[in-house]
């Protein structure tokens, strides 16, 4: 256990979920099924019963700092790696692998959003105990790909080479997002994994990888390895993170490496990347309705999404197919098949009134 | 000018505007068309032109004397008449009219809701002088009718004997809300005219017809006529009040004296009993909706009457023939054509989360 590390990144703004999800607390941080817990926090939870906690990091934007220590307390400043610029996964994941380098050169690292959904912890928990040996004998870059149960179109999918019968093998390829035709065809396969997002490695491999695949993030960092772990890094962060290229580490590292391999598993898992993942993801009632917060009165409404603030009463009358959702001082009410007009209301929103309401 | 007085009845709880208009803060005390002043005071500063300010009476139940005193800070204590419990019009024109009669046997009163709204200002203060004048020479019961502009069957109507060329001429009949052929008949037939509510009498008149047709209750003030002006005309009221026979003045004297006369008239009015009534009386952008506050962006939404706080934003999409109203702790989304079922939600609210809601 003692080289057992994690790195949870919650840096981004979750655009998608506006108006629940805003610039200044974005959807990692709220609590979407009123479970008391947010999305941050509820990652947490379940990692510090594989990862020693004092071994897991918080990267994330300087902006969320404050709010990473309000909902994490226990999480100590040294743990938490600001980023002064949004700057994508792969700068992100790269200062992480040098910092606790610099901590420990023998990390197994395990890498994940905050955003995700797990419902079965104890098989989450036996798969990441079986990454970490992999990685531990193995220099693999080691990806947990998910048993699709649905043609999903919002989710990127690994193709593995299927030579044995093992829960980890080698990946084929990686696929963006297919339509809804080649999604079932992956599906029907068995085939194609869904790409979660969740990375496990030693610390020495995926640098080794990254000095191959991604030098002009990598060589800064490489230069400077001294300043890592001292009170200098924070200082050489702000001086060189804005020149890292803007690049995810799927795109720059994961598609190009050889030494990839995917974790076949099955835990209940979701990315909660739209309204309609928490639409699909969530319980029903007989109407279809889900309602995730505040007290509610329905009648004649069939198939909404309704998430207002816990002392709210909605009432709502011949409403269906939509989305209500209210959060401070922005109402929203839209189709469901309309959802990624979001960005649109977002982006009217900030010409018209200001930043106000983003 | 001396004699005229006016009682402004303001004590309803205007549950059809739920949940806009709470139990604590009914319809009245409401700045509907974001003037700045609510029906009240609107109704307040309407009447100040044409009655002196110091004879208008306000008429109200004792949980909004609070209400009063904060929306129209120059009405004087002694000015509020406070119901101690809730009696209809009846008992509470019959106290104000012992009340002012106590202050000025000759007054003159113009009666009215604080619900009504008015466009022609002029034509309306014109039309109560004209009323005043009549009431102070003959010994009738005059009601104020609208020439109608519609067969609207949200209001009752009002007959006329058209013996004359006046605008002032006898009733031959109420009648109460038509449905929508008769409502037509009525409007085509050129003599039947809304019934405004607006009632103005020289005080002798009323009282001498309510002791004829409202005798249950106006004993009880007439063998006491000598508390009425004093210190213990409030402990009167709070003995005898409750006792009074829970009765309108329409069916209580309107619709059963023969002295009863209409004022035809026109100045743009509307009694805004409803949603829909103000969703008609509202101006409507070109795709029918009336946004009466907060901030809006709108996709795809036709038909709509949205209230919602000042500081907030509604970004609604695909939404149409909705009201949509959010107030305090209550978001209500409804049909347009089923506001009727406004009492049910209130009820259903009540029944499942108490009082918190209403």
């Amino acid at each position: 256990m003692e080289n057992r590390y994690c790195v949870i990144m919650c840096g981004g703004i979750g655009s998608r979920f506006w108006p629940f999800s805003r610039t200044y607390r974005p959807k990692q941080f709220l609590d979407f099924f009123g479970t008391g817990r947010s999305l941050l926090q509820s990652t947490y939870d379940r990692f510090s019963r594989v990862i020693p906690p004092e071994h897991i990091f918080i990267s994330t934007n300087e902006m969320y700092v404050d709010l990473v220590k309000e909902q994490l307390p226990e999480v100590t400043d040294d743990r938490i790696l600001a980023e002064p610029q949004r700057r994508n996964t792969a700068p992100c994941i790269a200062w992480a692998a040098y910092h606790i380098q610099a901590i420990n050169p023998d990390a197994n690292i395990v890498v994940t959003p905050a955003d995700h959904v797990i419902l079965q912890e104890d098989a989450f928990a036996e798969c990441i105990d079986k990454g970490m040996a992999f990685v531990e004998k193995f220099p693999a870059l080691l990806t947990l790909g998910m048993k699709p149960t649905r043609p999903e179109t919002g989710y990127g999918y690994i193709q593995i080479e299927d030579e044995n019968d093992e829960d980890i093998k080698p990946v084929k390829t990686f696929t963006e997002k297919p339509n809804i035709e080649l999604a079932r065809i992956f599906v029907e396969s068995g085939e194609f994994f869904w790409n979660s997002g969740i990375f496990i490695w030693n610390v020495c491999t995926v640098i080794k990888a990254m000095q191959r695949h991604l030098p002009e993030i990598v060589n800064r960092y490489e230069q400077n390895r001294a300043v890592f772990g001292t009170p200098d890094e924070k200082r050489f962060i702000e001086e060189n993170y804005m020149a890292c290229s803007n690049i995810s580490i799927d795109f720059g590292l994961m598609e190009k490496a050889s030494n990839v391999f995917v974790l076949c598993a099955e835990f209940g898992w979701a990315d909660l990347g739209t309204w309609g993942a928490v639409y699909e993801f969530s319980e029903k009632d007989r109407y279809g309705n889900i309602a995730t917060k505040g007290k509610q009165l329905r009648y004649d409404c069939n198939n909404n999404l309704i998430a207002v603030p816990e002392d709210k009463l909605v009432v709502l009358q011949g409403v269906s197919d939509c989305i209500v959702v209210e959060s401070d001082n922005v109402l929203m009410i839209c189709r469901r098949d309309d959802e990624q007009s979001i960005r649109k209301f977002i982006t009217d929103a900030k010409v018209n009134f200001g930043d106000e309401f983003i």
